[in-house]
């Protein structure tokens, strides 16, 4: 067994590493930290876990770095990149689940979250697209896991662009979340009787997952892109369905996009394309590393609708942090990751 | 008080209708019909309303349109037609909730709906968006009242194009409903486990509201309109977002637009303009025959995002149709009709 | 019209007053308070009563006391009493929402808050369970409005207590709450994410409103009354629903229960008897001032379960605080009064 | 590899069978049939399973049953019992989901559903409570899965009446369920509509699983029991909580009943004591095979209140069926189920 850790594991998406790890075949989670519960076992954070018998240690003490080969770092963005370099620096492997390593240009990381103190590691990460950046992977001892947001833009439209199917230019996306993306903090906004019964936009035209969602489009494009993009909060824990609008170039349709994913992902089975009538529902992924992707044509206004589902706190953060695991410890892609919904 | 009478009663919209009807200081609720529960009391169907001693009567016979002075149809559309000729041939007002009087041109409705049986109706019909189409609505004896999608669009959307504020081609239109627009009927889509923590698109391309909106945007641009229309269902009971992205005309940009709204709307107490920080949320609408709307821009790709929230049961479908009745009666528009929300 | 005035108007109790008082037809609110939100437009602290135009004034200056004739104290208890002596002073009336003037004895009180500081306050008190001190409250100047599970608890036992056909020994309350009952503070219990989806039994055998029922019911059997008492957090907005278990004196079974019911409540508008196959759904009195019970029959076990439901923000607090005000005004108890439920 | 099947795989029950079977590392789903769906794809029912490429076949022809070892039955009762003889008779074992083998009277049993087919069986069968029976489970060819409310009472309770702690009368039973309890037929109870925002009891004095509770509690208690058994819906997909109210025999207190627990459950990794402060929630449990348990002391009463979490799928169906397979085939017990909730 090899051993791992996480690094700010009382958050949302702590539980959920905490969750899939707990059943993975080859390693053993050693150390969970957490400035807020330091000293105190899982139970406290998590009830539902409490029988794994593990206790938090705090986020300070470097040394814990040294009791396993690899750790998932799941703290804010600014200590992420601090936690990251000090893995690094003990010859431990890192997957950062925050934004500190997702843009390549310090410029413009800085220019949405502020300074950057490890602008040397922003070279070296590996976006941790896996399907897309997969081999890349493989060799890193940095990946940036990416944003659930960009997870499920790209995924559909990377092979597009790849294809030339799609005009880079135009390209609109609604995108909608369940409120688990907001994190564990208690605030008007996520409180039930505010978000129960809602659907409202936020951050229109000023998401931080913009600049990241370009850069990767423009990476596959091999021209600059600019997207619209606005993200939705809905009424519901987990769940991101992306809405995305795009121009064809010549004559592409539905069967040529179907065939377009199907060549770039015949190898990929986190990948589903649902080719027939049903579209993707959020409800078909939950709980799973799984991204489902779908499209339509709208001839008369010559469009293209493409729709992909996504689990925010897995297939949009945990679960493709594991999935990254396997790659850079060079197992199977698939193994310990759940694949059926829990459902319903 | 006024005698009025609803046809079809026992749908969400029927009950929408009953719950503001019963408080309308004007009107008495002299008649309600239902196929299905013919004979029962309304407390059968809805038994938060079983206090109100009424009890439903079939839809067959048509003596009943003469114990009322206006009526309205909440059936199924090409139910409605016949029920609403059968009305004003009686010599009474009619305001239809159904599609069967909202296209002007036969020939489109049948492309969608079907034969339709009373094709000299749908010139007489007005369209009943009461902001825009008020001053027709008081001389009608036959109000079509809109669609719940086409009312969240058409209401931010016409005084833009009217304004030529932002350009007819190109606008493209991402709707959330909640799953009560699916009306009562027990499907596998409307079961809870299946809505619940779950969003999805449906109808991309194809929903029956699209010619609605696309001849009522028509009217205001002068010209014809084509739109990319995508429906969503949100897992909660009523509200409806419609996220409008649209190309400005010229420089135009978030004052021009809210000040278009203004003086368009400059004597319609349920138009909201979300002119501060805080985007419209179906939540603050609901309940209420409210429209809010906001609008922001992504001047990196010349885009406009547009933003409005209605609870479509209520101005979105059976408030509007008591709006309509205020305006057909002569009496002050906002009789009886709520506007501060349920909330939380 | 008369003047009336909230204090502590930016929690969800102050929310639904607004929402009724805004629609009554004989009175004008005048005056809104908040420590938080002092000098602040309402439209900031609850987006969808912006229309209103209405601006909150701070708690701590007392000559807002000499501004309306009546005044709703919607404060944290402790804070209450203060408020509600000041506005005594003033020669007002006070409808208070909190705890502070529900208990009659100091000594129970303070049991369970801690200090009061005006005593004296607590014997001229009039407990406003409407539909059972009618007429106490339209002599008083300071009602206690009751909790809201005792609300929901109180008025099908206090009949049946009253007629001799329950036991007072051995009744157990197994109630459920939405969330709102818990406030608009935002903290974990309140997540959306920890509270959807989720059912927890909470302060079992140690809620604070234990004492509240248990001095009401023993008023009703004229002997002291201890009941057990859980409550339990649901994953809805509003609603709550009491289940009770008792024992019958004697033979009474249904039939006697409901007429007993039916003798008490026949000059009351707001309670709804459940006398068919039909049992009491939060969702039938979501959004009113209603209160409707049920009773079934468990021969074998010698036991009589009732059902009850009301919505908790409503019934269960701020329209039952509207419903008082009518009493103390001598108005008609209906006055401006929500009957029909928001539904769907 | 082992060989088993699925009888009746289109229902939730199913679809939660296949979740954990798919990734149980000693069996291979060869069968699963569907009077419904005969013929299609697992993907046009469920499309979130797509992906495992299974086939429906149809109910009527027993063939299917000799290419697997052992069966699930998810069959309403009365069609289970017949394919349950049928699986039998061809030498297989079968764990049953529905009530038709869980009751050992055949008089009992017939005054709940009427005629039963197999009342031979009824003796043979093994009530599939692993906690309590698993030794009997371990030699059944015949295993009748508990109901999900009785899982959810008699894990707390039976240890309690063995122990000789509680009195075996008076019992009151308060639960909670779920809406995927209902099964996924569409009915308007099961409306999106209807069961959101609502919570509300059914079947009071009347539930089918009754008897099923009395008859193993019956046993541990070495006498008969009577218990008043009150069902409620709530609004959420998944999630059974228990609230019990009975009376401590002696002294015995909290501690007590813990340590009882502890002794019973000593060697049960699927059952958890709430030892501390924080109470059980459904949301503790949710998509796991685990039942957590608690007790408060309403000493002023003298009664006890014991409240207990299970996921009604899950471990109320079809997680403590795969845990019956374990058990039945010589495997360690907790093989290939799920312990750590999907949260949020």
């Amino acid at each position: 067994m090899h051993k791992v850790g996480i690094v700010g594991a009382s958050g949302y998406t702590g539980a959920e590493l905490i969750r899939v790890l707990a059943r993975h075949p080859r390693v053993s989670l050693e150390v969970i930290t957490s400035r807020q519960y330091a000293g105190k076992p899982l139970g406290d954070c998590y009830p539902g876990l409490a029988h794994l018998d593990l206790v938090f240690e705090g986020n300070e003490d470097e040394s814990v770095f040294s009791r396993a080969d690899l750790f998932f770092t799941a703290l804010p963005h600014k200590a992420a990149m601090d936690a990251a370099a000090g893995i690094l620096a003990k010859g431990k492997k890192v997957i950062d689940l925050s934004a500190d390593f997702r843009l390549s240009d310090p410029a413009v990381y800085e220019a949405h979250y502020g300074p950057h103190a490890h602008r040397e590691l922003l070279k070296e990460a590996v976006y941790g697209l896996c399907e897309v950046n997969g081999k890349l992977v493989r060799q890193a001892r940095l990946v940036a896991n990416p944003g659930c947001y960009p997870t499920s833009v790209l995924l559909p439209l990377i092979p597009l662009l790849k294809a030339g199917l799609i005009d880079s230019g135009g390209i609109i996306i609604d995108a909608k979340s369940g409120v688990s993306g907001a994190g564990r903090g208690a605030t008007e906004t996520t409180h039930f009787c505010e978000a129960d019964e809602s659907v409202k936009a936020y951050k229109v035209a000023s998401h931080r997952h913009t600049p990241e969602i370009e850069e990767q489009l423009g990476i596959a494009a091999n021209r600059e892109v600019r997207v619209v993009f606005t993200p939705h909060l809905m009424p519901m824990k987990r769940g991101m369905l992306a809405t995305i609008y795009c121009t064809p170039t010549g004559a592409a349709g539905r069967k040529a996009v179907e065939e377009a994913w199907r060549d770039f992902y015949s190898a990929s089975p986190f990948i589903g394309i649902a080719g027939g009538d049903v579209l993707p529902d959020t409800a078909h992924v939950a709980g799973t590393n799984r991204c489902i992707m779908a499209v339509r044509e709208e001839k008369r206004c010559n469009r293209l609708i493409i729709i992909s589902v996504i689990d925010n706190l897995a297939k949009g953060a945990s679960t493709q942090a594991v999935q990254n695991m396997n790659l850079m410890m060079g197992w199977e892609e698939t193994l310990g990751l759940p694949m059926e919904p829990v459902f319903p």
